[in-house]
């Protein structure tokens, strides 16, 4: 991709980010970003320049969905691209290979990526959920909405995070975050995701000792 | 302390701190006593109905800190608490002793705590800043403030948390959490934090390795 159209890309990318939000900023576009290319290193068949569109743009629906929690921000960011990429000469085929990859790179969406491009996507925003930064990025949003590190049970001793408790970190992470490591569609992902798990881990087990320590 | 006395303490801290704040909850409130009657079991001298007052009222300042920042949280927790326990009857000089330890907990404020009891809340609420639950307290707050994980330079990579730099958790990691591990009173919670100290550092050392992982 030239320097040019990058730069054009990433322009749109930073109009439609304007609202603050630590866990899907500028620098989660850039980590995404950097992994997929990362990951394509091991993928010849990947074609850089629709994966470097898709990750630059596969947030763009966020404001939308912020404003109405019925919006899919993948479906909202996925129509945005698509008319974006066809306004910037795109070939129709191309913006739409792009659109398709960022309708399938949501985690609960229930639409599998297709394209090794779309699989790149998934496995490289699902990495920046993983490890330190994951855990950072989900209590980034947590401290945003106001959920607790963990609820308490009627004897007023911290609850595990099981599937019935109300929102808390430790039911994130137990219920989702921990799960995510053995899903990835790329053997490069799935390797540095290991890398990641052992901290993540960690600071669960942490939090979990320190939380009962004067029990 | 009878029960009855403890709840109505209890109950007054409740209705002072109804604010959503997950870095300064509930249940920071219960850890922070847990850990100063943890402290107090080496420490024998220490008056535990006091330090009980003290723990269970030393953030009820918070709420006029959030409604106008240039209030203190510990001068106006200081002086609600001593006329609080007034008012439940406490003896003036009782009264006073609490409203001293709320006073000092403050890590910024610049006074000292000089009785044990003040020493022991101030110790008890620094550990709390410590370890895994200390990281995910600050990530916390920095999320509900809209504060990134990192700057980034001029050339697009991330900034390692100077003294010059805007906030982000890596600045706060290495100018704050990071030296508070070898300042506290009592020798009991300088042994305490020692144990968190390892998951801390080992969290801030992974998130410089993820961010820094696909260059």
């Amino acid at each position: 991709m030239k320097e040019q159209e990058y730069r054009k890309i990433e322009e749109f990318m930073q109009d439609c980010m304007k609202e603050g939000d630590a866990a899907h900023d500028r620098e989660h576009v850039c980590r995404v970003l950097r992994a997929a290319l990362k990951i394509a290193q091991t993928e010849p068949e990947a074609d850089r320049d629709i994966l470097t569109a898709a990750c630059l743009l596969h947030d763009i629906g966020r404001e939308r969905e912020y404003a109405d929690p019925a919006v899919s921000h993948a479906e909202a960011g996925a129509e945005m691209a698509y008319r974006f990429l066809l306004e910037q000469g795109w070939e129709e085929r191309r913006a739409a290979h792009v659109s398709a990859c960022i309708l399938t790179h949501r985690f609960r969406s229930g639409r599998a990526p297709v394209s090794i491009e779309a699989k790149i996507l998934y496995d490289a925003d699902k990495l920046d959920v993983c490890g330190a930064v994951g855990i950072a990025r989900t209590l980034f949003y947590q401290g945003k909405m106001g959920e607790p590190l963990y609820r308490v049970g009627g004897d007023g001793k911290p609850l595990p995070g099981g599937p019935g408790e109300p929102a808390s970190f430790l039911k994130e992470y137990r219920q989702k975050l921990r799960g995510l490591y053995s899903r990835f569609y790329t053997p490069a992902a799935a390797e540095m995701a290991k890398e990641r798990q052992e901290i993540a881990e960690a600071f669960y087990q942490a939090i979990l000792r320190e939380i009962c320590a004067a029990d």
